[in-house]
């Protein structure tokens, strides 16, 4: 497996157009987010997390949004309809709200078939009443062919918030767990794009997480100390930004990482690291350590989390890096992501 | 003036492919969103309304989502990005809502300049400061050129709910009301895009209600029973939808409707009706006979409320339809919009 990036200087990056890489999740995106939209948008729009906690009311809601424009629209072991309504979810539930409602706000190509349209949306509504939320508002616009790709789905969400995740609790000692195998989205549709005949088995984790996370959450109240779904950028873009500019850092250890075989043979022909790729039903927890165990144990008790499992923990060896320990007694550092390594995956 | 349409028979429209009409704000829009949305959805997710209305814990909420496309991005008196925040805000706005938070999800096109990019957020910035909202989330997605056209912007919003609007309560003799001038924002932007020297002056009339419509609610509580902000479509397609399959008519009077004299010469031209073409920055009130004068003289002291007027009235003639009675005692009927008349408007 080939280190990610392409030998740039991370510091040296000065465009006056936008690159495939401002939306791939890693440096290039994060120096846009965290310098144009902060600048335009003031310090209260830059959202490190995946939702916005607001005050409504009396109460307290997360607030998300997310948009779809991922090729093919229709890929192993899901669909854009589905995703974007798994997306969504998952972004809210990370934050540990109850996922509520959702808005649907399509663009559409023109000459897109209508009947690809229906498809789209039975797996949207499939999705929505999995996951126990609705779809609550809508808008559609069309353009004319050549000006979109078929179909873009933006969902935003809306959840109730009850109990809060500090990230800021996090220390030496603490669990990483995972819910099942890493990389299989950014894999099982990079094997399509690429026609791989020996990856029919591979299929889309897209999965709702309200479910799990609830599950958890409610078993061991308190233990949780930080969520997030490694999507866009993967298991080591997530870790990166938990890390970053941080007394510690995130160390894996490569035995313990599940990653199918399947997986791995597509990563080596392609050159990517699985670790980096795109997850759409995952979610990486960083756990008190005396409670790991029975978390997972929870998690097990939920399909979203057959195959879950401690996959590292918060080290003061290197800190504010990520890395992954190898069989051997190797050391492997997972630097944050400069461009895009898998463009259009979600 | 020619009537809108294009003569097809409105119950005989049946196509496997998207169209650009299906973005309209006209009946194919209304069958494809009836129909198909409904049909996959489930009825709670059709929103005759601008937002959904909902509750979270104690509270109501208002939820809405817009996804803005137009074209040519900077036009004249706005650009895509003030387009996108009051577009949300004035949704939010005309359901009583109190807007707060506004989401942004960008899909961005390979090779977009970001100088221009700055400037659309530049805008978006100050079109929330105006409003008195937050932008508090954001997405940003990049596809290949020729797969988007320069910059797409969904903008999804809450508002607190206060005071409601029931539309049920409309009975004939009630009046219609409008803030201003009609068809300012699409005919502008067609006159761009056509190069018409002499429409030098004609400006979109882009702006957040939410002041207008807050000093309305405060001063004349229960007065108004029904608000709608007239964009795709135009007003005759609001009206259209509030009088469909009711006991009464909407009744303008073609001497009270404000349109600037550029906005009928570009009409002219275009064979367009101005009643069809969209705005941006008003607001249709249908209110209490009594409550109206008082209204208008509110609206007149809000910077979006100058041109305020009476344009007609809730009547008992032709129920179900919408008319124009002009000067000399004729009346024209505005049908309901089958195709796309100003694509790519918002």
């Amino acid at each position: 497996m080939k280190a990610p990036g392409r030998g740039k200087e991370i510091d040296n990056i000065m465009e006056d157009k936008i690159l495939m890489g401002h939306g791939s999740g890693g440096k290039l995106m994060n120096d846009l987010i965290n310098g144009l939209i902060k600048d335009k948008f003031g310090p209260c729009s830059l959202q490190l997390d995946d939702s916005a906690v607001l005050p409504i009311g009396s109460n307290n809601i997360a607030f998300t949004t997310d948009t779809f424009t991922i090729t093919p629209i229709f890929f192993p072991g899901g669909d854009i309809g589905e995703l974007a309504v798994n997306g969504t979810v998952n972004d809210l539930a990370v934050m540990g709200a109850v996922p509520l409602y959702i808005s649907s706000g399509f663009i559409l190509e023109e000459g897109f078939p209508i009947a690809d349209l229906e498809k789209v949306m039975d797996s949207m509504r499939k999705a929505a009443q999995y996951a126990g939320v609705q779809i609550v508002t809508g808008d559609t616009k069309v353009v004319e062919k050549g000006k979109a790709d078929k179909i873009f789905i933006n969902t935003s969400g809306i959840g109730l918030l009850k109990s809060g995740v500090q990230r800021q609790d996090i220390e030496t000692g603490d669990l990483i767990l995972i819910n099942g195998t890493i990389g299989d989205h950014g894999i099982s549709v990079m094997a399509q794009r690429n026609n791989f005949s020996f990856s029919s088995r591979l299929l889309s984790d897209c999965a709702a997480l309200n479910l799990l996370i609830a599950a958890v959450l409610e078993k061991a109240p308190g233990a949780v100390k930080f969520m997030r779904d490694p999507t866009r950028g993967g298991v080591a873009s997530v870790l990166n930004e938990l890390v970053h500019h941080r007394p510690f850092s995130a160390r894996l250890i490569e035995e313990k990482l599940p990653v199918k075989d399947e997986v791995n043979g597509v990563c080596d022909i392609l050159g990517i690291d699985p670790l980096y790729a795109a997850n759409e039903g995952k979610v990486i927890m960083v756990v008190k350590k005396e409670k790991a165990a029975a978390i997972v144990d929870v998690m097990r008790t939920v399909k979203e989390g057959e195959e879950a499992g401690i996959i590292g923990e918060i080290s003061e060896t290197y800190p504010g890096k990520v890395f992954v320990e190898t069989g051997v007694g190797g050391k492997r550092m997972l630097p944050l992501l400069i461009e895009e390594q898998l463009p259009r995956i979600c």
